[in-house]
């Protein structure tokens, strides 16, 4: 993991480098040197070294992956309009909006020129890079809509987190020639680790430790962010009758209990089915990764990684 | 060129109507469907034919550059907080600013997966689509500048403008099978071009006919904004020792005497001068076309086009 990512943080500082001065520009490096943990490159490292390749014929695979990635977090904080990003300036807080726009188009524009001409490459890169746009735009849909159910969540942060970390593997499996039932395999194990990771997040805002994740606790719920946690314990609700949630959600996000709703979600078994929730997607990508490699021997470092994801306290 | 045109727009439509619903694609296909000359997918197309290919088999080359120029007009407008494109609400204006920039990030990645993954066609994408967002960003920068050299200014509309028409045609050049001689000549033409159209507007802007081109007659001498014009007439104004423009520029906007600017351009022979500069671009370009086709027998509606482009009224 550690030669993974050495490996790969080598390659960026060179691409960073050999960047042009200037706005369209900077803000790139920039973005790319706020302390992140590159998880998607890594994975596509890690998949092309898994199938018998040598990670180092998909570094710029990775890098593209990672660029992709770096273009929807300028574009998605314009959108959010963040002030902050890993405890940084967003761009379009330290240069302007402008800026952060054109800038992430030229970025998604390098993605592709890192990316390279294999089809099979491009065909995966291009529908979940489209996909992401999708889950982005049922993200901000869901804020004007209150009936928004389980199923549609899940397919939100599918769309919006879970399919990368599939792309990133699959393109490293594909990079290493392996063949359509591997991609496959190591395709659903992302996609079950992006969930399981994303669910867990959820979790961590309602019933982590402040002090470990650094965020106010119950942020989303004061904001009434219809994550899995909220739209699951409505449900609930409504099925024993109670209200605590709906009265609460019904009030000015500043009037609003945190320590109420947080305390309702766990009474009514919600934390409980979230973690559990947790575990079957784990297990179903474990699974996967046990079809690949049933001794375990050649997936322990990718194994570590997806625990390291899901049982994260920050 | 009627049926270069036909063809392309039949193509359009089919992609427009396989859009699933919702506010990620609804702004592409409202964009795609407002009236427009289409020259850069038909430059594609003729390019193809006349080295020999069908032009059917350039027909998603020639989307993807429709695609690719209709995403850089959707950010391009938010940037300029532009109200209205060809008469209509802008995309931003009639939806949101998010909207905007969430549907422009998926409609460039539609733009890739229509190109396909010809390495030849890709290469010369990927570099000139950057050269148009670098171009995007000069523009943007020299409007915080005073000291705007011409050669800087043509260097800003080669690539904004000039080089998706160069990058068109070669597209469709390779799609044909064409060698690297043949694709240079092609691509020179419609850089030419590219450029005699940009300046051939700035000329417009101020000497044109409103009630022919439906605009504020002399609009970007009123905004102060830094044409070929503008640049040349204070350059001239200088070495003149005159100071007509610089003093009107120094006024606020509103105060502006546009005629009395429009009179000092001619008067210092830079209307003269800029028409020249368009008539010699004009005629580097059609040389390129006379080394492809000695005879001009083949190449006739491309002259004709570029013809029409150049000397365009409106």
């Amino acid at each position: 993991m550690r030669t993974y990512r050495a490996l790969f943080d080598a390659h960026v500082e060179r691409w960073s480098n050999g960047l042009p001065a200037g706005d369209l520009h900077a803000p790139m490096a920039y973005l790319l040197a706020l302390p992140a943990k590159r998880v998607r490159p890594v994975l596509t490292l890690m998949a092309c070294e898994l199938f018998g390749g040598d990670p180092r014929t998909a570094l710029d695979q990775a890098l593209a992956i990672e660029l992709f990635h770096n273009f929807t977090l300028m574009h998605d904080d314009i959108m959010d309009a963040a002030p902050l990003r890993r405890g940084q300036p967003t761009v379009h807080a330290r240069w302007n909006v402008n800026t952060a726009i054109l800038s992430g188009d030229a970025m998604l524009v390098m993605a592709y020129t890192a990316l390279g001409p294999d089809p099979n490459v491009l065909a995966v890169f291009n529908r979940h890079a489209l996909e992401v746009c999708a889950g982005q735009q049922l993200d901000m849909d869901f804020e004007q809509r209150d009936d928004v159910g389980l199923s549609e969540y899940k397919e939100m942060i599918r769309m919006k987190t879970a399919v990368l970390l599939a792309a990133a593997l699959r393109i490293g499996a594909i990079r290493a020639g392996a063949g359509e039932a591997d991609q496959e395999r190591i395709a659903g194990f992302g996609e079950g680790v992006g969930l399981a990771f994303q669910l867990r997040d959820d979790l961590l805002d309602a019933f982590g430790d402040p002090a470990v994740t650094g965020k106010e606790q119950g942020g989303d719920l004061r904001n009434g962010k219809k994550t899995w946690l909220l739209i699951r314990g409505l449900e609930v609700e409504r099925e024993h009758g109670s209200s605590v949630l709906r009265e609460q959600l019904a009030m000015d996000a500043s009037e609003r209990d945190v320590a109420t709703m947080i305390t309702a979600l766990r009474e009514l078994g919600v934390e409980q089915e979230a973690q559990a929730e947790v575990e079957r997607l784990a297990g179903t990508a474990l699974d996967q990764l046990h079809l690949i490699d049933p001794n375990g021997d050649r997936t322990a470092a990718l194994r570590a990684l997806a625990v390291s994801l899901i049982e994260r306290a920050a």
